[in-house]
């Protein structure tokens, strides 16, 4: 077989992985498919547990709703010939061996805990789908090379806890986090029957995992405003989020024309503009939002003398997002000097931007157009498991349309036909892994 | 003597008032001195009650220092030869008959209560400066044609409750209300030793106040910046306040394109501009203040889908303050039209403007030309509780400069000497209105 090395993206960030994969041919035949009507069945099954009044999901992890969707999700593994297990960080890992021995194993899944008020589709449809693909490879008595781990992470929603217990990132403090359940990470890790004393033996070791593949909805609605089928997802974003305080000074409202004014809400309002401005006025598909603002005293009698507001940035490329950044540092100081009004920056959190692997990129590109689907390379603007594995592994992500760009709701939908084809296409990705990769 | 008649202010806003008061010629003689030593050190004593670490007052009707302080206030109204009582509502009031029997009272007077953390000179000034003028008139063995009644108002920073009670604008509702100390308004009342089952008795005759006049630091930086010794106050400005709510929809600020968002904190943003541009765009005095806001649901990672603020505005007359707001509202209108945003308004104060009497700020100016004191005619952007009892009688009110324009602070400030030129110009005004009125 031809073999050609695997091109890793430029604008990585994350210059740990290795490229140790290569690419073989693969072979040209027609497109395997998963059985729809039984995956989305499934779906409905499992949006039963945490169902909420309003047909949205209230699944936390560490709940008991959660506690549910654990054990089903186990019964559907077990019936798609799937060895069950979990590692000591509460993730459920779905095993089946492969043909050739000492391979490292093809992983793909997802997350099935929810926000509070979430929806039926993020996360479950990774998960779903994933066992959808291992129960089609066991229906068509299909062994693969490499042994298969169908994974569904815990605790996504509250801090990606199982993905990063994986790779390593998750920190011994977090387990004191309470979460929206009512318990800390680390109880709510005995509640599922791990044990937050021994989540070494969690971290995965890269050699033993060829590939990461996640099915996902969208979240936006880019490919529904597009009329698009599959997004080929480039890349999960990286994310900054900065405190900015805005010093002015309170005084009387009554009292103090409006030419002897520090206010620092006034300040604020032109600086959430320049914002706006200066994220829509470079090309490219950046965000900035400022989502939190407080303004102090906050009476209506008194001019505001101090706002804190946070600001947040998010691109595929982290020198964008510093070039956003500087972008506004250096408007708002020029604000500054004009109305006498002070700004300050304090960055509180990173998430590193997580390229995908060009070379899954092309399967699943491959696989969408010999479905027949249109498709589209689009980042992922939220975070996903797979940001945590590309640490260990080249990842892949395929989503799906959201309908109406809604999620983090009970109105979150994704229609079942879409829902199928995501399904394809993570079936005959994998396939072609299977093939191309050692 | 001739006699000549009062012009009301055509501004009035006040249109229950009749104008019932004649002006006589003032007799020409040099102006009369209050006791300057005697007034700071007054201040200072009255300071000590409720005195905070921060060198401010922490004088909150009804706490232990507000009792202190009007216990202080009683024994300087005895030394200056008044007669000392107390309405139901719990007023003080220092009263001296006149000469002439039968005639109406000339009442001057303030308040000794602060807001929490609050400074020396808002309310002191005007009630131990008006004490000061019985007690200099005692001292030149004076007696006026008129009595007199030296007020000090009870809980004039929350709420103006003895002023409201005497011009009969306190609502039975009201003495439900918490204050800062911790009593409700009613509660109050009874601690300072008035019954608020019986405010009607509080409520004065029109036909028994010939005129009401207040001395008060400026609480803005006017005075300040244009080096003027006295402020001749036009009126009282109306206030009007609204709650503003912004619609948008929250969404994702991950995967949520910018050019797809109704960020409802970006339409707040311009509406704030929105509102600094008009209000400074109009000729005049008029104040306009967002002081509160609040976006939610408050995340750094959501597009804010609502947003509540605070609009304020103020100005000596009331159509004027109707006019920036039908402005400021035909804006948002258009904003909300080209945003997919809706703006919706909702009133929820109003104070009615109180301008002076044209007659009253006369001889305000006069006696400051008399006294070699600059003076300049200027609105009062705060509330007072001259505002109330301008429901009973003409009102005239007198500035000194506030260092800084700082007020409602610790830091609130007013040099030794301004204080004894608000005092001699409160004495004679008194003495020229004794004569004037009748």
């Amino acid at each position: 077989m031809n073999r050609r090395q695997f091109v890793q993206c430029a604008a990585t960030g994350l210059s740990g992985i290795s490229i140790r994969s290569a690419l073989k041919t693969p072979i040209t035949s027609e497109p395997l498919h998963i059985n729809g009507p039984r995956l989305n069945r499934h779906l409905d099954e499992l949006a039963e547990f945490g169902q909420t009044q309003t047909g949205g999901v209230n699944r936390i992890a560490y709940s008991e709703a959660d506690l549910q969707g654990r054990e089903f999700v186990r019964g559907l593994m077990r019936e798609a010939g799937l060895d069950v297990a979990s590692d000591t960080a509460g993730n459920i890992i779905g095993r089946r061996e492969g043909t050739e021995s000492g391979m490292p194993s093809l992983m793909f899944g997802s997350h099935i805990d929810s926000v509070p008020q979430g929806g039926n589709y993020d996360g479950p449809l990774g998960s779903l789908g994933a066992i959808e693909v291992a129960q089609t490879l066991a229906g068509h008595n299909m062994v693969l090379r490499h042994p298969i781990d169908v994974v569904v992470f815990q605790n996504e929603e509250g801090g990606k806890t199982g993905s990063r217990a994986m790779s390593g990132e998750l920190e011994p403090e977090e387990l004191a986090l309470v979460t929206h359940s009512g318990h800390t990470i680390g109880e709510g890790i005995r509640i599922i029957g791990g044990d937050p004393e021994y989540l070494d033996s969690v971290r995965r070791d890269p050699a033993g995992i060829v590939a990461y593949v996640e099915l996902h909805i969208e979240q936006g609605g880019l490919l529904e405003n597009e009329q698009i089928e599959i997004g080929v997802v480039a890349g999960i974003v990286g994310i900054k989020r900065w405190r900015v305080t805005i010093d002015g000074f309170a005084n009387h409202a009554g009292t103090t024309p409006m030419s002897d004014r520090q206010d620092a809400l006034l300040a604020a309002a032109r600086f959430i503009e320049t914002v706006n401005r200066v994220v829509t006025g470079m090309p490219g598909r950046q965000v900035g939002t400022v989502g939190q603002i407080e303004a102090s005293p906050g009476a209506p009698n008194v001019i505001p003398g101090q706002v804190t507001l946070s600001l947040e940035i998010r691109d595929l490329e982290m020198h964008k997002i510093d070039r956003v950044y500087q972008a506004i540092e250096t408007e708002s100081r020029e604000l500054a000097e004009a109305t006498k009004i002070q700004f300050s920056f304090d960055q509180f959190y990173l998430s590193r931007a997580a390229p995908t692997d060009e070379g899954i990129r092309q399967l699943v590109g491959d696989s969408a157009a010999e479905l027949g689907l249109s498709a589209l390379r689009m980042p992922s603007g939220a975070g996903h498991d797979a940001q945590s594995i590309a640490l260990l592994a080249p990842i892949g992500m395929i989503f799906i349309p959201s309908v109406g760009g809604i999620s983090h709701s009970p109105q979150e939908f994704s229609r079942p036909e879409d829902v199928v084809n995501g399904a394809d296409v993570l079936l005959n990705t994998v396939l072609k892994l299977d093939e191309a990769f050692d």
